[in-house]
């Protein structure tokens, strides 16, 4: 994912109106509501699951004395202007994806996926068990509003290409849509990143306007048609092995609610995020083996070799992006040291459980 | 862990009065309190954080109208009757370990983790998008109780053996702590399965009464002290690579609680579900830092002949525990299901995404 695939098809219809206050929650007979706009299309395969899921819990749990009421990117304001509308107050909440935000607060970056670094298993620990909250809190601080992990996409493919790439000189002249760290990393190997949105990729990889893309997993590619105009699907998903979604309140709108409501809303948005990611491993599963066993999906491994010249040139880009301040700097150290200690455990748990079930059973 | 891991410390001065009729909510001033006992101790690492932050949840959602009360292991009832317990009423609701109620209803065996079966991210997606969670309620329901996933352990260890296990013939003669299917798996390779409590097995493998031991993981397994009295520490856990605990209701008490009561039920256990594999995630991590960089324990890996060996006598257990009745059959059909199509994609997601790091970066 990268920032671009905010842009969804709803956000080129949206209205741009941007009040310039902060509007409390309307009430109505005593019950308040809240309103919150995603940054993608109302029925957006797993991203849109997080917010809905949330908005129900609020609502049951509240008895219907809270409510959350949700729109679709371009609803309110076009995707990208979601994050402008809630740190306003135009909006109580919005709901989306931290690299979004990370021309207003670079370390916010941190809060996505970072090239070769932790997957969502890990992220999820780091942000509940590493201090991650608690950076995260106070980056999206920030942009005046209250930061909620809401969600995870697991391990992101390594893209769609209509060519071969079978070493790092192979991207040498590519056009890929990319984005974000990543994109950087696909530059710095010579390739050129191409920003544009969700909707657009399957027309500009068709037209030879782009050679790959970087989208999201076989859950999303599939439902966008992907596979029926590019021939090559490769993994691993070096880019983007996580990709917690966030949720964000008015900071204000925050501290008026009760406690009470505060404790719905932050336990709703943890429900939300195991309930999405639940979703995408077992809708990518489903996906893949349709791609690999219907559509007949020439899944490719990007060599060692080719993955051992990224890695060299993540380190160097991701390095470089964590001396932009003190703040990026603060939260990759945190990251890092935190994969450092995970990272011996997952081998030697999760890592060496797979390897010794692929042993025993074909998978 | 086993079935009589339940009986920690606190079980043996347990009272066992279970009392004969089902005891509705106690009310106090238009507040309703639900008492809960876990199967295991009150500050047991990890495991006890479900059940805790399920009761701090209720509590604050509900501004203190709804809370539960939680007691320890051996509190009301000693920790392995708390299922007796619940299904008569005399409790509202428990804590624990699917295993420990397979005495009752064998299928429920496949609710915990099989031997070379699924990790916990897929339990969790298999529970939630798999038929998991429909397919657990019918079990549950069959001893008066409505269950949800509370918590996971993650990938659980091989054990700690006093022996080097080089190969599958190296079991033989072993007395090894073990219970459910993987100790039935343990006993086709030749070892002898023991049970006892958790507290039991340090001062049993100093005493060589027995060889080896299954336990949780890194957490638990450094605070009770197991790197002093075993040399080896055996990985991959092959035979716990998930580890689902239980929260499970009195289903009378359940069907006289509110839709908004049982939302904040519902919900508060897929915060604790999320919350206990956040934390086995990142202390596991850090305890098996420790243990290799402090205690200098040695990480044995168990060879692939080894492993190939315990995956073709898994294969033969797992399918006769499944052929012994049509609700054992039915649940495991699923999970092999399950199974079969998240295999591939996990393999190219998570561990080519993890192979790929370790490429680059030093573990």
């Amino acid at each position: 994912m990268n920032r671009r695939k905010a842009l969804g098809v709803a956000a080129t219809g949206g209205l741009s109106t941007i009040l310039a206050t902060a509007t409390p929650p309307a009430f109505s007979q005593g019950r308040k509501e809240l309103r919150m706009q995603m940054t993608w299309a109302k029925g957006s395969p797993g991203l849109a699951t997080g917010a809905n899921a949330l908005a129900e819990f609020v609502g049951k749990a509240t008895g219907g004395a809270l409510t959350i009421k949700v729109y679709g990117a371009g609803e309110i304001v076009p995707a990208l202007q979601t994050m402008d509308a809630v740190s306003a107050g135009s909006l109580h909440m919005g709901h989306g994806y931290p690299s979004y935000w990370a021309g207003k607060v670079p370390a916010i970056n941190f809060i996505g996926p970072i090239p070769f670094g932790i997957t969502s298993q890990e992220q999820n620990a780091w942000l509940a068990y590493g201090g991650g909250q608690e950076l995260a809190d106070k980056l999206y601080a920030k942009l005046g509003v209250k930061f909620f992990p809401s969600g995870n996409t697991s391990v992101q493919a390594a893209g769609w290409y209509t060519k071969e790439v079978n070493s790092l000189a192979d991207y040498k002249g590519l056009k890929i849509r990319a984005g974000g760290i990543g994109g950087k990393v696909l530059q710095a190997a010579g390739a050129t990143p191409v920003q544009m949105s969700l909707g657009e990729v399957p027309q500009a990889l068709q037209s030879g306007a782009i050679d790959g893309a970087d989208f999201v997993g076989p859950y999303n590619d599939m439902a966008f048609g992907l596979h029926r105009v590019a021939k090559y699907y490769y993994w691993p998903g070096w880019m983007e092995p996580c990709g917690a979604l966030d949720c964000f309140v008015n900071l204000k709108t925050w501290e008026g609610l009760t406690a009470q409501e505060q404790e719905v809303i932050r336990v709703g948005n943890q429900y939300a995020n195991a309930r999405v990611l639940d979703e995408f491993v077992a809708k990518n599963a489903q996906a893949f083996a349709e791609l690999v066993n219907v559509h007949k999906v020439q899944v490719k491994m990007l060599s060692d070799d080719t993955l051992k010249g990224l890695g060299q040139l993540a380190s160097e880009v991701v390095r470089a992006e964590s001396a932009r301040d003190a703040e990026s700097k603060e939260i990759f150290d945190s990251l890092m040291k935190f994969r450092a200690q995970v990272m011996p455990y997952t081998r030697v748990a999760e890592y060496e459980f797979m390897r010794a079930r692929a042993l025993t059973v074909k998978s």
